[in-house]
């Protein structure tokens, strides 16, 4: 099954729908925005996967699916380019799915070193999540990729053994069924600048050290005012430490031409807080104010939203019909 | 939801593809023939469940679902009646599947009596189906019963705890989503007199004892003269003990009007075991002729069986649609 002309090669990649994107998330999809020109890109809501973990906080779901595809158009994300698609208007991730499950061994899913992680994690916040779906979520995973015939997933390192489980389903499909059908993927490990929160620990809405992609010029200045600086630095003259300082790891991000100049002022008592915030502000307005006029257009037109959304499940369900039909064969069902 | 109109109650049940049936099967087909009066019947060929104990196995498969289309209409289902239908025609069974895994606690499915005995007894023959899908397939079932809104389904003794599961998902799920969607279905135990094999034990197409519904007169008169009767009994006048004997048994079912005639002859020596199976060979093939009759006629047409399954699965869809539809409702999917 040789294709005679030369075909850009496949990603896919998804985010559950937690709602609107902080700016921990913005890197990895600027990352998803420079692999559109170089591959042929699936980027999905995974609707059905938000539901492994929060089957009975569905309320927020919707809205959450439409702030997410606003985010991710304000970003960069090129539906003309990309296939970009809520999971569950595909229905052939769920039939995949179920081909898959009736020949992985139950083991392999018990072995994924998340899947107790997480388990122990939400138990110990009082949340039972030990369903047979949490249990089969890296199989989904890998018939979310797989139905594309990706030929490389972009993960962070946390991810690469779901991706080593979707490399051994397919290759044991493959094996099984004497066929070719199933594409191996490869983990493509993007080198992402992790942001932390305005609190130095890891940004996330349930600690409220998070920016919004949507924050406003206001929001991103009284984010910026809150973030943890020296705690040894009173004074203007008092002498910094810019690399225990947050602020100084976002100079790093959205300022980095004038990173050195601020380090050494800062070490030397030349550059106090209140300027340094307001330069770091300023910058990441430039960065952000571009994104958040997007949204604003956006947010008025949900039915731009909605064609979107609809002409990427047509283009998906398209795919994965092709993959399904070569699957079944393979499996003479 | 109430109905305004009286309605007829639904039937779901389904059968593994395993090639032609034999008259171990013929009683529980006759209780769906008589059931597609009284009640909506959707009757499914149950492939996706086959891929669970022998997905390494597919080369019959089709074959299978066609021989199984010819004894289903050869005994009398009539798919102007009853929707029948191939399962994986109707995409709408993986996505519910998959849609209860996310609420289903594994432990649920770990006690399935059947799951462990199951593992256990393939075990034994060298066969290890532990998969993520061998345990989840009385979820499927679950699915392919609540998908319909089925109000019974008619079962065996040893499927009750696989109804029992159902009716716990339904309410699960209604009681998550604050919904009334999902119908909890009854049990119907139906009196089944179980026909032994020719050698009286269990009849199984493995053993060889088996008679199938597609014998011609000649093979039923074969298989009949194989069969066991008391050993104790050489010659004609010695006294016969009917109640052991395999003969008699099916005497029971297929000649019930002279049954008890004959058990006085043989336990006086008045009838022999040749006269008697000849006797039985006659009405055995009174009620075999017309199944076979019609199966021949069928057989030679590829295009009606088609139709039927295709009709079927246009049919099972449009219900199917129905219930994923309020389904992703009270979800908020």
């Amino acid at each position: 099954m040789t294709e005679s002309t030369p075909k850009k090669k496949t990603i896919v990649s998804g985010m559950r729908p937690t709602g609107k994107l902080h700016l921990g998330h913005l890197s990895v999809l600027e990352n998803w925005v420079r692999l559109q020109n170089e591959y042929s890109c699936y980027y999905f809501i995974a609707d059905w996967h938000a539901l492994t973990t929060a089957f009975d906080q569905t309320e927020q779901l919707q809205e959450n699916i439409k702030q997410m595809t606003i985010d991710w158009l304000s970003v960069g994300l090129d539906p003309k380019t990309s296939v970009i698609f809520r999971q569950s208007d595909v229905k052939e991730h769920a039939e995949l799915h179920l081909m898959f499950s009736m020949v992985t061994p139950l083991s392999w899913l018990e072995r994924v070193p998340t899947y107790k992680m997480q388990l122990q994690q939400f138990g110990e916040d009082g949340k039972d999540i030990s369903t047979y779906g949490f249990l089969g979520y890296p199989l989904l995973q890998a018939a979310d990729i797989l139905l594309y015939g990706a030929n490389a997933v972009p993960v962070g390192e946390d991810q690469v053994p779901h991706v080593e489980l979707t490399r051994e389903v397919a290759r044991r499909f493959n094996h099984l069924f004497t066929t070719d059908v199933m594409t191996e993927p490869e983990a493509l490990l993007a080198k992402i600048k992790l942001l932390p929160g305005t609190d130095n620990r890891k940004m996330s809405k349930s600690y409220h050290n998070d920016i919004a992609l949507s924050a406003t010029p206001e929001e991103v200045k009284n984010k910026v005012a809150s973030m943890i600086t020296d705690p040894a630095r009173i004074k203007k003259t008092d002498l910094g430490h810019p690399e225990i300082c947050t602020v100084f790891t976002y100079q790093g991000v959205y300022n980095e031409a004038e990173k050195e100049t601020i380090a050494t002022a800062c070490r030397a008592g030349e550059i106090g807080c209140v300027a340094c915030k307001r330069c770091l502000t300023e910058k990441m307005n430039a960065v952000l104010a571009p994104i958040v006029e997007r949204r604003h257009e956006l947010e008025k037109d949900d039915a731009f939203l909605e064609d979107v959304l609809r002409d990427g499940a047509k283009r998906a369900t398209l795919e994965a019909e092709k993959t399904i039909a070569k699957a079944r064969e393979a499996m003479k069902l």
